[in-house]
């Protein structure tokens, strides 16, 4: 019974390497992308997001540049005694000059030392941002039900770059949104829609919607997702798009060369699970600022 | 000396309409662009504020449907016993099925009645948007100034539809961005952008710039814009794009019959002066969320 395991304890598994996996993991707690960056660029990283809520709704920050132990807002992660984001994501990702140079790494405890601080004096800042998961359980346990088709084929939901713009912000340039897309009925789209739309701390409604859409997007080939797998679209069925927490690592790699040091992320479909529930993301509609530590 | 006035005293000035335009008044004030719609449609109109944050950075909301007194958060507008929404903007425009029915209307006293409910029982309510009046303050104040092509002309800002999708949010579909443009010398735009950044609740950097972005935001024509009035290039320089607080009315346009019941919005230039002042904007980084009384 994974679904029901607590926040914590799922995090104890991903540090001890248990799990490969966080899908279905602490059923009511919202999972995060990570990404991890030099704190000098954390400032312009930042903004990016609120700039661009929709495809990087933040979850939390790092409280203090270096610490990869506290997290702000401290409901987020509450027990910061026993937490290590360098660990406590099944496996990670490194990037650097904006290209992977590694994947499938257990934990980042070679990379980031906190007594070690020479390759950057002020250390690393953790941003903690919004995924689908949480929506893709109320498509699912809406009756009757609108289960995701990548569920029932258990694929991994198809995504592609699209050529709407992430609005910039400072070294944060030139980069674009990624979706992800989730076929369904015309018919059956206003309420995927209704559905969704309370979900703004991780992505919320769709961006857009139907064949019209794919041209609208930019996307090269409905049929061959850049990331993720190809579904089937059966008939009278259109193409829903949403954002999708891939973008900030998109935007790493536009940034290419302009960051100056490793940046970490997590390996994909191995998320951070934070303390965060379901219940909260009424709170979090308007970001994270709602929470009083937020600027203190 | 019209930039000494207080906001008070300039809401007052406009309440009597014995003002036109507030540009240059109480000068340490964010003025508000202002969008007020029946409060059925404020919970779809509010996520798309939430959603599209660049276009659409939230001020102000008014606390209660239907009254037209008080503002959340109460620092936007502190002394609510003497405030009414409905007469201190200098001049209004209504809106109905997303067309522009009526202009230059100097209050909202008879279509907006606190005591007559028969068209909406629920009444209205009001939505302050961010104006980029405040980082225009800023680039002029640099050394050397970097002030702003229009207003060394004593023109209105030119305006562009942009081909930019507004993310939808409910009946909110369909909307692209609109953008202002002020021309820069292409060694100044690194310096624009960085004065602009912190200006997040007010627009921020900007979303685009140079030759090239004319195409990639769908701008029809450069020297014909859709919205104020045109300006010359200099030698050298390029266009320099913000997200524009035309927008919201664009997103009003678009929802069209949508929309049950009248729209109210601000005669362009005759803002809403608010109590915000310039250093409030690092605590309206991350939206008025951040301000306590935002859910209670």
């Amino acid at each position: 019974m994974t679904a029901t395991l607590s926040s914590q304890e799922t995090r104890l598994l991903a540090r001890q390497n248990s799990i490969t996996n966080t899908a279905g993991y602490s059923g009511n707690n919202l999972q995060a992308n990570l990404l991890i960056l030099p704190s000098k660029h954390s400032q312009d990283f930042h903004n990016l997001c609120l700039r661009n809520p929709v495809s990087c709704p933040l979850l939390g920050i790092s409280s203090i540049p270096g610490n990869p132990h506290k997290i702000t807002p401290s409901a987020c992660i509450r027990n910061h005694h026993d937490f290590d984001i360098r660990t406590d994501c099944p496996s990670y990702r490194v990037y650097k000059h904006g290209k992977c140079i590694a994947a499938n790494k257990p934990d980042l405890l070679d990379l980031w030392s906190t007594t070690d601080n020479s390759s950057s004096s002020e250390g690393y800042t953790a941003f903690l941002i919004g995924c689908s998961f949480s929506f893709e359980s109320a498509l699912c346990n809406t009756i009757p039900p609108l289960t995701p088709r990548h569920q029932v084929t258990n694929t991994i939901v198809p995504m592609y770059r699209t050529s709407l713009p992430l609005l910039p912000s400072g070294i944060f340039t030139n980069a674009t949104v990624t979706v992800s897309m989730r076929p369904y009925h015309e018919s059956d789209v206003q309420r995927v829609r209704d559905i969704t739309r309370p979900y703004l701390a991780t992505h919320g409604e769709p961006v857009d919607w139907g064949w019209d859409a794919v041209k609208r997007l930019g996307i090269r080939d409905i049929h061959d997702p850049d990331f993720g797998d190809r579904v089937e679209f059966k008939e009278g069925e259109v193409p829903v798009f949403w954002a999708c927490g891939v973008t900030p690592q998109m935007a790493v790699e536009a940034a290419g060369d302009k960051i100056d040091g490793l940046v970490f992320a997590h390996e994909p479909g191995n998320m951070l699970v934070t303390d965060w529930v379901v219940e909260d993301l009424e709170r979090l509609k308007g970001g994270i600022a709602a929470f009083q530590e937020y600027l203190n």
